[in-house]
């Protein structure tokens, strides 16, 4: 397509509009006004860049924000697509369906789907997503613990479920959030199905299409996907050695009406950085001063590997300020969707009531399977055999990673993640075509970052694979790297 | 309170706003300007439309419309009270939570939420929901085949789960639907947390706070409430002995740009009625002439006594006009979380994403669960017994009604589900404070309205307490009938 189409694209630099936004929005115009078809492969963004005369960055959050709203869509290594426009679905004659849709799912982030489909391909070493390690998983044990339980008392299935959780799984959570720190009582404690649903409901409850939301960059994939389902503006603040940087939040909290903070600032994901004591009280007294919500995602501070993580920001909050979300996925399996919500009684009552609208309560054949397995104190010990195991694992990891200087990776205090930097011009989804060919998965940086940054970074879950397929992998995505520049397309 | 205040209403029948929305509108305001401060009582419904000199009808979408908007509540018995105002949440000091909610939690409908308390008050006799049995409870049964796979495959934990479902049970469930004479492949099929899952997707990708939906009067409820958590405006339609009015319906189609008709044709909940097949091809003729989807809601229509019923909507649609849910929370036992959700593949793609954004996938270990179930064809034969049972309870219930005056009840041919009528002037919500109090609970016909009417019906759900309580429950209700006007409140 000639460069004329684009050349039409006027940025005005006195315009109190930001430039990227001017630039998507005449995108959008030209697609509505159909000269610009479905898809339309754009030019690169460096090249995009030069033909508008402006900076990378500005032509990256361009291409973000049509991403967001559906425009584009990129596609990992072959670019960036139109998407919008009339869609064509051969199953239905009599309904133009999509006509119907009050819902943009254009704007669902394709990236979480994609490591769920490697998680299910049997022929990929998995190092994309978290899977909990062969040699410690619980299943047979927990299946037992289950089947007793079941045989025992089969009328256990005949129980109520309410809402906000089964009651003796809520007791149980109670002590074992105890012993995290976390003084709670068992009206602030409510069950969900994961921490996604806990993320989709607190959405719901405090954000509109009006609202911002302040979050890491990089960050958890599946959340910035929950806040933009609500039409939310996403706020990124990066890190350092230390975590977030509460100075930037405070920068942004004096200038937008945030409604929440949104942190995982332990063994983060995708970082594996633990944030500081120091800045943790920092950001609580900015929190206050603010009066802004902390949302604090806590997937996995029990995987340490050799000594305890700094406390929670529930066990520091003094002022009901911090919503604390605890997932079992990492410590027990990710399809067990179970996941603890602890937050003020008013913000518990008011989610159960939309968690009411939603699924009406959380499968109780699960929670009565968790009690069962909390209550007999077989999960205390099982999450010690994992710290264990994964701490063996990232010794093996040191081990094959010394020899390999084209990933300089942080090794975190503890976690499921590993941020590996790859040589400098390189496009993590570039190279991760090369890579699923050569049968390994990966994240590339970019798919966590809300800008398009972190393009020459990659995230590494280590706990699922056998030890062999671990290393085997990690040699794959080295040669990958090697041959990124003779590889052909 | 003086009327004067009331008096300051001006209803104006040139103005093209419709009445009930002036009336409504103009309550907002007063709470608001804090004319109206939280707490205070309305007149009743009767004496308001004589102070504004509307009619009853009018009066009564104008306080249904207040309580959608979250301005007033009614409470069973006590009167309609002004809601909204600046709230006190005495647990949080450094935030006023609630000032930062999106979410309008206060129009939730209580009723769901009293349904399910009634359910786990074991002082009551509870006819208000439904639960299975205990005679042909399939717990135990079902906890022996579980606990079976379990042990025999305990690796069955660690398998990947997709959001659409796990794919075992999906094979399982498409003959399970061919049974019912519905045909679809497994890429038109999903698995979903309960039917009610199912309405929230499906509420989320078709209906904004400016779309429109149909739905029956009375209808169910959680339906109701999920529809109008979008903000969208729901139209009512009411009954004949054949089902649903569809001349009514086609009324609306010409006048509203309607999203979607959402039916349970087959043994209604509440009424128990079963749409004909005459008037189900109409409503077809009619969805696929104003190209509007079909949601057919279908959880019990295995559950006949004699003879099967109908062909359902699906099996019938041969536009691609019907999205068909299925649950199996009547088959198996409510807490179960597992329906099956049938439409076009561009549909079901789409809800795929969005769940993806809501909780990931249902959860794994029931979907085993139930797939081993069903795969050994044990639910088959638990279906049957189910039926028999039924049988038998209708029966009993109507040997203990033929002796009840007071209660006029609708024998239905399938089902859970009783629709009785009570003598005029007795309002079901103050009969139920009267019998919550006499150790049984029902539902009032008045929460199964979008309108406020069916004042004097109340449904009762037969398959859960044992007959004899069934029938002590029964005779409280007549009691309660019988002594409401000697009842001091």
């Amino acid at each position: 397509m000639s460069t004329m189409l684009w050349e039409q694209i006027i940025v005005d630099t006195e315009d109190r509009i930001p430039l990227y936004k001017q630039i998507s929005q005449q995108f959008e115009q030209m697609v509505h006004e159909g000269r610009l078809k479905p898809g339309v492969r754009l030019p690169s963004e460096r090249k995009m860049a030069e033909i508008l005369r402006v900076s990378r960055m500005t032509l990256t959050l361009a291409y973000e924000e049509m991403k967001s709203r559906g425009i584009v869509r990129s596609q990992q290594g072959s670019g960036t697509f139109i998407m919008k426009g009339p869609r064509i679905d051969t199953s239905e004659q009599a309904i133009t369906w999509h006509t119907n849709f009050a819902y943009q799912t254009d704007s669902v982030n394709l990236a979480m789907e994609e490591i769920m489909r490697f998680g299910r391909d049997s022929n990929l070493i998995h190092l994309a997503g978290v899977g909990t390690a062969a040699e410690v998983h619980p299943g047979i044990d927990f299946s037992q613990c289950f089947a007793e339980h079941l045989r025992k008392n089969p009328i256990l299935l005949q129980l109520p479920a309410p809402t906000k959780g089964y009651e003796p799984l809520i007791h149980e959570v109670q002590s074992w959030l105890q012993d995290g720190g976390i003084l709670a009582e068992e009206k602030e404690i409510m069950i969900v199905s994961g921490a996604m649903q806990g993320l989709d409901l607190i959405s719901r409850l405090f954000l509109g299409p009006d609202d911002y939301v302040i979050m890491e960059d990089p960050g958890f994939l599946a959340a910035s996907d929950a806040f933009a389902a609500t039409g939310a503006k996403i706020l990124r603040i990066t890190h350092d050695r230390e975590g977030i940087k509460v100075d930037s939040i405070e920068n942004l909290l004096m200038q937008f009406p945030v409604k929440f903070i949104y942190i995982n600032p332990t063994f983060h994901n995708p970082t594996g950085i633990t944030m500081s004591l120091q800045r943790r009280k920092k950001l609580l007294e900015i929190a206050k001063k603010y009066r802004v919500p902390i949302v604090e995602d806590d997937p996995n501070s029990l995987l340490y590997y050799k000594r305890k993580p700094v406390p929670s920001f529930k066990s520091l909050d003094k002022d009901h300020l911090v919503i604390h979300l605890q997932s079992f996925s990492k410590y027990l399996f990710p399809t067990i969707r179970v996941a603890v919500l602890v937050a003020p009684v008013g913000i518990i009552s008011n989610l159960v009531k939309i968690k009411q609208r939603v699924d009406l309560h959380s499968n109780n054949l699960t929670q009565i399977a968790v009690h069962g397995y909390l209550a007999e104190g077989r999960l205390h010990k099982h999450v010690k055999k994992l710290r264990e195991a994964y701490d063996i694992r990232l010794a093996l990891i040191k081990k094959i990673l010394s020899n390999k200087p084209n990933l300089e990776c942080v090794f975190p205090d503890g976690g499921v993640f590993l941020w590996c930097k790859i040589p400098k011009g390189i496009s993590s989804e570039r190279l991760l075509e090369i890579a699923l060919k050569k049968g390994v998965s990966f994240v590339p940086g970019s798919w966590m970052s809300g800008v398009g940054m972190y393009e020459n970074y990659i995230r590494l879950a280590f706990t699922h694979p056998p030890p062999e397929a671990l290393e085997k992998g990690i040699d794959l995505i080295d040669q990958a790297i090697n041959e990124y520049y003779s590889y052909q397309y």
